[in-house]
């Protein structure tokens, strides 16, 4: 059992907690929580950090088996709550390796369904786009460098898990990337204030991208000048854009819509 | 120019800031930034805070007139920076009277689009349904007594300026409410896990009102019980449900599409 707060592993769970780069740097996430650690893949995980009374509250369960095989360390209190990055832990955190997708192979996907982050900031509205993202079926979530880090614990938790089964890339260059997509057929929608019609009016069962820029500002005009196409939701009222997270949303569900009728 | 913290005024704001029961007392909301000030409406602006830089930087602007309209007061940069509850604070904060709306009257609107939230805890959630409210036209939005507080410096921000233009009441009794509606002619759709027929197969062109629950647990049994109808968003994935603000959007926006169909 760890019980000291100088252990040097409780110190490195502390520079991932708070430190993207060093999360980048050693190619890992930290996920907390029963369901969390449930859902993730056992391959991928390489440390779990659990309290003895958590560890006696999942007592032959299915996860007291889950934990025999990936391996567990027992801490106190004191170190747990040094390492937790919730207000209410759950008494378990674990060190996720990350996945790695591969760009060509996901563009090889028959009628893809992309949705394109540039620049979003907000990792609650990331993480609420990955999660709702599953739910709507899309094939993989693409991001500008500058887009928030998606292994950020609060994005992490916004996902619910979908972080394991929702493929995401960081992109360096987003006009390879957009002439990569219709060099593979892909039509590419910007949701943009140039936009002439409503989002509703296409027809989005072909292989198709929607492009969501930063919260404040939108679009860059480079990118935004590269799509293929503009489309904008209809807003009552004296409403002038919408949420990042519900736009995307409403685009990915309208996507699913068309593809679910007959 | 206020600068003293302990000036009474400067007191009651941060009483406010900090105290939901306080400024139902006193049947007030606090709003900060330009933007949440120049939509305010200028009959209910009862106080408002404003930096001496900020003053210069209205100058000749529309703003500048309004502050003359509804009065103001300069505050030093201290007692600013006390009074928000920001972090990167505009300098501007208003105090505003809660509007009142009338239950009966919202009622008798033709084909109304109702939304009716019981016990939702996250306040960003209950701002963005606000402000998606707004664009998606709902006529208003009811909550149980047990939601949180609509006046919440966090909602109110999410709102970006659609609490002053949606129609929100809080009902004691959720079930006479439920029966004020069906008597009103008005379909209750549950969003529910019982639910076998998918959201966009209903019609939603009638007056309709859709019933949310909260967060973790859903509808209470004995609302559920009263909904004419259940409805669910299809799901792919392993996705269990999908954020409350997410759902309910979805939901507006699809009777939105419905009601803008020729």
């Amino acid at each position: 059992m760890i019980t000291s707060l100088s252990n040097p592993r409780v110190k490195q769970v502390v520079q991932w907690q708070s430190k993207a780069r060093e999360r980048k740097k050693d190619g890992i996430f930290l996920v907390e929580g029963l369901k969390m650690y449930e859902e993730a893949p056992d391959l991928s995980i390489k440390e779990t950090y659990i309290l003895e009374e958590t560890l006696q509250k999942v007592k032959d369960t299915a996860l007291a088996e889950k934990l025999n095989r990936t391996g567990y360390e027992v801490v106190s209190k004191d170190v747990f709550l040094k390492m937790s990055d919730t207000q209410t832990p759950q008494g378990i955190l674990c060190v996720v390796q990350r996945p790695e997708f591969d760009l060509e192979a996901l563009l090889k996907v028959e009628n893809p369904l992309f949705v394109v982050l540039e620049d979003l900031q907000d990792p609650g509205n990331l993480g609420t786009i990955v999660r709702t993202g599953e739910g709507a079926g899309v094939t993989a979530v693409f991001m500008s460098q500058n887009t928030v880090d998606i292994y950020n614990p609060k994005t992490i938790r916004a996902t619910m898990g979908s972080i394991y089964r929702v493929p995401h890339i960081y992109i360096e260059d987003m006009g390879a990337l957009l002439e990569k997509l219709h060099k593979a057929g892909v039509e590419t929608y910007a949701a943009h204030l140039k936009g002439e019609n409503y989002y509703d009016s296409f027809s989005f069962q072909a292989g198709c991208a929607f492009l969501i820029g930063n919260e404040g500002n939108g679009l860059k005009k480079e990118t935004a000048d590269m799509a293929r196409h503009y489309l904008k939701i209809p807003m009552e009222g004296q409403v002038e854009s919408l949420n990042a997270a519900i736009a995307t949303s409403l685009l990915m569900y309208e996507a699913h819509r068309q593809r679910s009728m007959k």
